[in-house]
């Protein structure tokens, strides 16, 4: 029987980062269950009491839990860091040294991470997620001159989640562009995007896994069919490599791992959000 | 003038959950300006002599490098530790004591977080995707008792990014539909979304940040116009109350606390990416 434990992340914001840093700490215990609960805005005396109360609670099963803590606020982190538990406390290990290291008090203010600190980074969010919707799919070649990043490749294999990523989570003007067999029977790039090719990057994907994919969409149709998905992503990996256009393979990857690739290739600074 | 210090992400991934760690840390020291390196990848010998390399060179300006690292395998990440930088180890500062509470060692095993684990988990990824973007601004109804989430608002409140990031983050299913001066005419909530009560979550703003948006989109037009802004967020808001449908104030808050926000409160679980 696995070894059940109940990991609180707790935290005076939204426990996004405290939660990406738990998980990544966690995936690296195999054959452990753990049962994950989320604290959010816990900014107050009253907001910790209720989650001590919670992890007496989970602690009653006899396993002592586990408490990933990105709280700024001192007074508040030391009494999660009392309770009878495991607590990682992020703020409070790192804080300390990175204080000796520049010779001064940190702020410790919460909800500078996360929250709304510069209006003008919130518009410039906003303006790459609509400039990357409206440019999703070839739907817009209107200022595609303004476009950071534009992604090319045959459709499905994976354009839109990594563009969306670009946009969202990284601040990016990203538009993405189909190759069709129209562009593979003329043999060329489509003419909205050749004045850009500095800025072009290629998606491939398995012939496998693209028909399994497109069969979702259109089941049974010549589309999802591995024959034209073979003929397809080899017409597109042909053209890209005579183009010079960089590509990836989408099968093998995560959406994070593609946008951080086409960044570091394109020389691109992301904003992490 | 400030001091300025040279701030490297390192990891053998992303470099995301660093990067995340990373600038809520340095957020809470004012009045140094630091220059962000993002290192994804560093997963070999050959990669870590590139990346001390990189940080000795910084170094020579006389202000020591800080280095945020997130390697797992320890014998790259204490080549990493030995530079003359200070170094904040995420990896091997709190793998340790989980360690010992698990009573196991490690994986060490690099690619867990942000790389492609789970092939199901990513599909149900891919699917939230896409049904939010199929369901953004009420575009399709059909399947909307499948939607997770249902956010309403008046246009331009703020809806399509908080759906987005529950859909590309959270792996949520969240649909988007607008209240319109038709709906506050009828004063009723939209036909198609009333049999789902139970998941709506109203987004709301304040008028005149409302009307400055509007104005980017349309210049001095009504729907732009103050007064427009302000009967409209009224009669949303009265709707909303009247309706008991809970809502949230989009003005002063990031994407990342509205998504964290809705899923408290409608007791939803986010798997975050």
């Amino acid at each position: 029987m696995p070894d059940q434990r109940t990991v609180f992340f707790v935290s005076d914001r939204t426990g996004i980062t405290a939660e990406a840093l738990g998980n990544s700490l966690l995936s690296q215990f195999d054959g452990f269950s753990f049962r994950r609960v989320t604290l959010p805005f816990v900014d107050s005396a009253e907001a910790v009491d209720r989650v001590l109360a919670q992890i007496a609670e989970a602690g009653k099963s006899g396993r002592r839990p586990i408490v990933i803590s990105s709280i700024v606020d001192e007074s508040l982190s030391s009494r999660i860091r009392s309770c009878d538990a495991l607590v990682l406390d992020f703020f409070h290990t790192f804080l300390l040294p990175l204080e000796q290291e520049l010779g001064v008090k940190s702020a410790h203010a919460a909800g500078r991470s996360h929250g709304l600190r510069d209006p003008r980074e919130y518009f410039s969010r906003i303006e790459a997620i609509n400039f990357t919707l409206a440019h999703d799919d070839g739907q817009s070649v209107k200022e595609l001159s303004r476009a950071q990043v534009i992604l090319i490749g045959v459709s499905r294999c994976g354009k839109t989640p990594t563009s969306l990523y670009l946009g969202l989570q990284c601040g990016i003007r990203c538009a993405n562009f189909p190759l069709t067999p129209d562009d593979f029977e003329r043999d060329q790039l489509p003419d909205s995007v050749k004045p850009h090719r500095d800025r072009l990057f290629g998606l491939t994907i398995d012939p496998e896994r693209l028909s399994a994919i497109r069969q979702e969409r259109r089941p049974d149709s010549r589309y999802a069919s591995l024959s034209q998905c073979r003929m397809e992503v080899e017409a597109a990996e042909q053209l890209m490599r005579r183009e010079r256009i960089p590509f990836l393979n989408t099968s093998t990857r995560s959406i994070e791992e593609m946008a951080t690739t086409v960044l570091r290739d394109l020389k691109l600074e992301r904003h992490i959000f």
